[in-house]
């Protein structure tokens, strides 16, 4: 079984969008504000709106993805607390249904209502109802909810741990994924994404997170931003700054994900990340939409890459492709064998 | 000869630290702000300073180093634009000293006095003061004088027209270099660097500068941050937004080093940056200081993983360790060829 650990929906039906409109211009002028979070999109348009999604997996050899609402959509610095709450319930909403509709190519993971400067105490009632109502197996956690200004404190910080606490209580793993970003400095998914998933690595050496959670497992998406390519820095820094070696410290808790688009990218990724740390994943129909003309094939067309490792034994494949999704979210593993003991 | 481009004065003798502390407790108390801006570090004391990076390259095979202040002690963004001035004045005129001791070993590169929020006009006067005093071959430009805020405007803005349009006048390069972080969530070495290193690369894909300065030329030091690893994600973001291939588009001005410490990281910027592209550089004495278990070796010895490449020729070794240095940064060639001839 192939599962893609990292999808979004970045396929949304214009209605989406007309009511993020609407939301926004409420808050300017209260007239404009949406009558209702009841979109009025139909399952038929749900469906045809994912058939990129579908498509590709077909076409690329995957069983399911983890799908999750658009990730530069989150937005959590816009608005206000109440706006990011909303639009949280609305996005999840939706992903819900597409999982419902679709159980065989998605299962959910939701995006909580951040905001910069509040407790993201403040997630956990719509934590709670993604798990437990929706049905979903993990969450994305933003480490910026400002969106590029980095005002809040760093992921070790206690500002955090009501969040963390649980995550633990209710077993599921959170993926580490900036939103947009509002800083000019910042191309959202050029810089801003990829130094969110170096500066989240490097807070974690710095603290000592996992000791106070040490079931908390958090997944670095697009291979670890930089932080697979500078190893070496890495297990210096932590060595200078008298923390155990990296792979005992951290890699207990956290795990990198397949989203670097060229095959030398995902051979260092292999080459010094233990394959029990490598959760494939394409973020397909995402930042990169084009074919490497080198290739003939699409930049995120990521499985190509890790079918190529030549070094992978039929067990290091098993675990980069399926088991390590089942075993960093268990809830994920769950649902497939009850869908299982029921054919 | 093995020329490292990228190397700082981080053993600095604690006069200068002295200084540094009366100059900021100034600010506070103009009766604490130094006599002087005369150190009273003698020769000998500066000689015996820099052991430690002489003794490196000679045990690890270097011949010259490109040497500029303390990355991480320019602190643009502490005081005044007057506090800047005085501090880049004085952490030059030591270089300068250094490198007329010890010519063999060092050849000099400039702080700038930047300034958060002052136009990058105000470093002129110094920038000519380096080259055309101080005999420096290049300076170092932080391209967040904020430390961490990133609230200037990105490199491809107009604001730094006046620093690139000096720079080609006087036909030196600019290694893009941030310095000390005051976010803490960006530990300084471990995510602001790399972060740095990869927010301007992508900030070069969005604008298209070289356009304006055909003859430009930039070093992204640390190996480039994030993008030799992402190159893959780099191609095909600058393929969406409609740009040329990037070896095309900003290769001719674009150059990375080395300080990647580990080689599997060397093996992939050898795989995917051409050749002309590379510069040796270790940063040594600097963000990682200890040996690495698995080589037995420094982390920052990186001309050993350079050593290792068996893709690499002749004519490809000469290029990295000293053609594209003399190339880039044409006053060091210039220099060399006079100090050949004077034998």
């Amino acid at each position: 079984m192939i599962i893609d650990i990292h999808g979004h929906y970045t396929t949304e039906p214009p209605a989406l969008h007309t009511f993020r409109d609407k939301q926004l211009a409420g808050l300017a002028d209260a007239a404009r504000k949406p009558a209702s979070s009841d979109l009025g999109i139909s399952d038929e348009v749900l469906i045809k709106s994912v058939q990129p999604q579908v498509n590709f997996q077909k076409e690329r050899g995957g069983d399911l993805t983890i799908f999750s609402p658009r990730a530069g959509g989150m937005a959590h610095h816009v608005g206000t607390e109440a706006i990011s709450r909303q639009w949280s319930t609305v996005c999840n909403d939706l992903i819900y249904r597409i999982c419902k509709l679709l159980p065989e190519n998605f299962v959910g993971v939701g995006q909580l209502p951040q905001f910069p400067g509040v407790s993201p105490k403040n997630c956990i009632p719509e934590l709670e109802r993604c798990v437990s109502e929706l049905g979903f197996v993990g969450v994305n956690l933003n480490p910026d909810a400002s969106g590029g200004m980095w005002t809040d404190p760093p992921l070790i910080d206690r500002h955090w741990y009501p969040i963390y606490e649980k995550l633990c209580e209710l077993d599921v793993p959170a993926m580490i994924h900036v939103s947009s970003s509002c800083n000019p400095n910042f191309h959202h998914t050029g810089a801003h994404y990829i130094n969110g998933d170096t500066t989240a690595f490097m807070q974690l050496i710095q603290g000592n997170l996992f000791k106070d959670f040490p079931t908390l497992r958090l997944v670095i998406p697009h291979g670890g931003g930089a932080v697979p390519f500078h190893w070496g820095r890495y297990r210096g820094l932590a060595q200078d700054m008298g923390r155990p070696p990296l792979a005992e410290y951290l890699l207990k808790n956290v795990f990198f994900d397949t989203c670097v688009y060229h095959l030398p990218g995902i051979e260092l990724l292999a080459n010094v990340i233990p394959v029990d740390n490598i959760l494939f994943a394409s973020e397909m129909v995402g930042a990169v939409k084009g074919i490497d003309p080198q290739t003939g094939h699409h930049y995120d067309d990521t499985k190509r890459y890790v079918d190529q490792l030549e070094s992978l034994s039929e067990q290091d494949r098993y675990k980069i492709f399926e088991g390590n999704a089942r075993r960093v979210y268990p809830r994920l593993d769950t649902l497939l064998k009850k869908r299982k003991e029921k054919r």
